[in-house]
């Protein structure tokens, strides 16, 4: 029996969602060695400035390249949480910003965190994607924070490589202190044994 | 009966055909208002340094979103093409890197242009990618030159806007002089009438 785990990373726009898509992908891909789809979708409904990348990862060849039921939605605004909320598997983890998005929807399970806010304090406001990664590598386990730095210093433009080095670190940081919150028996985190 | 058209982007790891990918597929979803499907895949084949993205562009909603049988396969280096070849639609196009390439194989229609010298000649070899996609667009007309011309610029880094709106022109002017020398008929254009 393979392992399957979908995250969809959904906002607006301008909120690098595409980069950090393709991001996600060559970590897990290229530099964690798994099977990895990667797809961005548009038509007439991404036409209002959302935007939206699927990552799949598997631990064998990838049948259908797009998400299904998503184990992972990260919103980063109202709209994209509640847009695609309803496919979120329903044990599955949300994780919205928390600065963006005002209501929280009675799921299961929700994790807010405040990347635009970190971003912004780093300096750069833009920088929300690269964080959000940080906080998903150690909310998932189903990418490592190595294979991601590694992958986010080849993607991002030079002269920004200590800015989203920082990003991806706070991010992990935050998710850290998260976890201590929670039980850690609702983690939906990927076992170690699924990923041998 | 709705129209799919399938492009496939194939290179080495830094010639920058992800990024290729995703601003066709903005280029013909987001501002030529199509529906599109762009998708890269990872995996152990993947791990040697090879590239390639997918976009599909429909006029209907995309069932599967994975290029099938492309009707262009873009190869910017020797391995690329060698490997994607065998999927392309037999009476696909293929259009490859003229210097990089070159074992030209005996298939029905190619066409070779110098896009990593002409990317040279204009100042950045790494500007390859939006060479080959305005070279694309006028090849297959499944884009218009404008909505790539917007999507180049929405993505590529501040400061090298004026760059890369003349590395497009310069590959849309160069496959217009291909198209002068090719008999019309045997190009797999998209009819306008297929497009409306």
């Amino acid at each position: 029996m393979s392992w399957r785990y979908e995250i969809r990373l959904a906002g607006s726009g301008g909120q690098g969602l595409i980069l950090a898509g393709v991001i996600l992908a060559e970590a897990a891909g290229i530099y964690d060695g798994r099977f990895v789809c990667q797809t961005q979708s548009y038509g007439p409904a991404a036409r209002g400035g959302a935007s939206q990348a699927e990552v799949v990862i598997s631990d064998a060849a990838i049948d259908y390249p797009k998400a299904i039921r998503p184990d992972v939605l990260l919103a980063l605004n109202q709209n994209s949480l509640d847009e695609y909320l309803g496919d979120l598997k329903a044990d599955g983890l949300l994780v919205v910003d928390a600065g963006l998005v005002r209501e929280i929807p009675d799921h299961h399970q929700v994790m807010a965190i405040g990347f635009t806010q970190m971003a912004r304090d780093l300096g750069k406001a833009m920088a929300a994607n690269i964080v959000a990664l940080g906080a998903l590598a150690v909310l998932t386990g189903a990418v490592t924070l190595p294979s991601l730095e590694a992958a986010v210093l080849a993607r991002v433009p030079k002269g920004t490589e200590e800015l989203n080095r920082k990003a991806l670190e706070a991010g992990a940081a935050a998710a850290r202190q998260l976890l201590l919150r929670a039980p850690a028996a609702e983690l939906p985190q990927v076992e170690d044994a699924d990923l041998a």
